[in-house]
């Protein structure tokens, strides 16, 4: 028997099936189009039923959600270990991960966070969640292409952390595009101001602890050093900036904008926490 | 004769003043609201004119541009090397670049990065921009509060760095507060997602050196690891978690619509660096 079975070839499935080829693990695998599965040089199974029959361990990772459900439709799963990598909403990993524990499976919930070309190296990570025995079992295995990090027996965590981490580096994108375009006109090289910008957002980073203790307390005023007041007061020189350098504002503003509302609320003594609030 | 003369004390001008004294200067300060002034243990000017009369070194840090024309209407600063810490945007700085040439002064703009606390610790920089002469003169006593970074003879590009760098920061914070919004109705404590949320925005926060290279060569496939289109399909997940977790998606969703765009023009085997083209 193999020791895991990989059930989709995509351009993650495949880094993954690299990953664990390399370390000297022979994942089964199966991939709708046969022909991205023919030449990694593991033993390919012809069905999604011999596939998961190949191992204990199968782990899935497909375009989305409807994919699982439509792949592994009649599949016996008695027994398994289902790791599902898909990339889903948390909601839907908890009703996956339901219909899983009706079919007989262990389940366990991943969230990538890396691109392809990032597996198998340091900087890839992996967030799990769902059954802990699972887990247990298998992280040496799910260790190869990706650090692993466990947050929970809900199987929706994963996918709450995984979105949870990204959506704040959308957001870290868009004050990244709007401070290249503010210096686009200029005779400033962009690669002189992103080891500013790296440097800048990496200390400012630090700045979700704060946040984070504040939400716990409950209390916007601890720590504050740049009060909501002051940071309103530097609004307009934002705007009038943009206005100069011919950018539109509309990536920053709807933060502005709810920067506005706390401190109309008389809430300028605080930090800008309670922005988190204003979005609930 | 004083070296150096500073006019305001704000909290950010207080902070400067501090730094300098503990640092053994003796700056000549005025402030409008005297008793601001009084207790610092620093020669106190009756007027704005007494306190430039005092040093060749000017320093100015006011509430806005408006302020610095107002406190030094009528002043004489013919020889003095006028240092403005003041807020604005790069067109009022050009403007008063130009204001203090009319003068006689040499003119250095400079945009704090830095809140009050962290004046005088190795965190705090400040971009300057303007006269190079004033610059070389006077670092030595302007690294006192904060390291100094000459950014060019533009006296807009001091004011300029800081808004880019600090609109980038607003974005990151808008990315942070939606992260957080998306746990706050589940047991998962803000103080375990900190460490993951501020590592990950370190490490993604590299991105602006892709980003730079991409944008000096206009070739935004070159590196590319997820592209645009693979980003866009991911979309939709984040949208529906935030659904899910009864959070207004409002920050993040004008960085979508610009994606969006991109791909809709068929650059989706591009990254997401035409966003920052879109702006404009």
């Amino acid at each position: 028997m193999s020791d895991t079975t990989l059930i989709g070839l995509g351009a993650m499935g495949t880094a993954l099936a690299a990953a664990w080829l390399a370390a000297g693990h022979r994942p089964t695998v199966w991939n709708r189009t046969r022909a991205r599965a023919e030449n990694l040089g593991a033993p390919v199974a012809d069905t999604p039923a011999d596939a998961v029959a190949a191992s204990r361990l199968v782990v899935v990772c497909l375009l989305d959600d409807a994919g699982v459900g439509a792949v592994l439709d009649g599949v016996d799963l008695a027994g398994k270990d289902l790791v599902n990598l898909t990339t889903c909403t948390p909601a839907e990993a908890r009703a996956r991960a339901a219909w899983a524990g009706a079919r007989g499976a262990r389940y366990l919930d991943g969230g990538i966070m890396a691109d392809p070309p990032m597996i198998g190296t340091p900087d890839a990570s992996v967030f799990y969640s769902g059954s802990a025995e699972a887990f247990t079992t298998w992280e040496h295995v799910l260790a190869v292409p990706a650090a692993t990090r466990y947050v929970g027996e809900d199987p929706g965590h994963a996918a709450l952390h995984d979105i949870a981490l990204l959506s704040a580096m959308y957001g870290m994108f868009a004050g990244i595009a709007h401070a290249f375009a503010l210096i686009r006109a200029e005779p400033i090289a962009p690669t002189s101001l992103a080891p500013l910008l790296a440097d800048w957002l990496s200390t400012m980073a630090g700045s979700a602890h704060l946040t984070a203790a504040q939400l716990e307390t409950g209390d916007y005023r601890a720590g504050v050093s740049s009060t909501l007041a002051m940071q309103v007061a530097g609004i307009p020189t934002f705007l009038r900036t943009a206005r100069e350098q011919a950018v539109r504002p509309d990536l920053l503003t709807p933060y502005f904008t709810l920067m506005h509302r706390l401190a109309a609320d008389g809430r300028g003594d605080e930090d800008t926490t309670g922005v988190v609030d204003l979005l609930r």
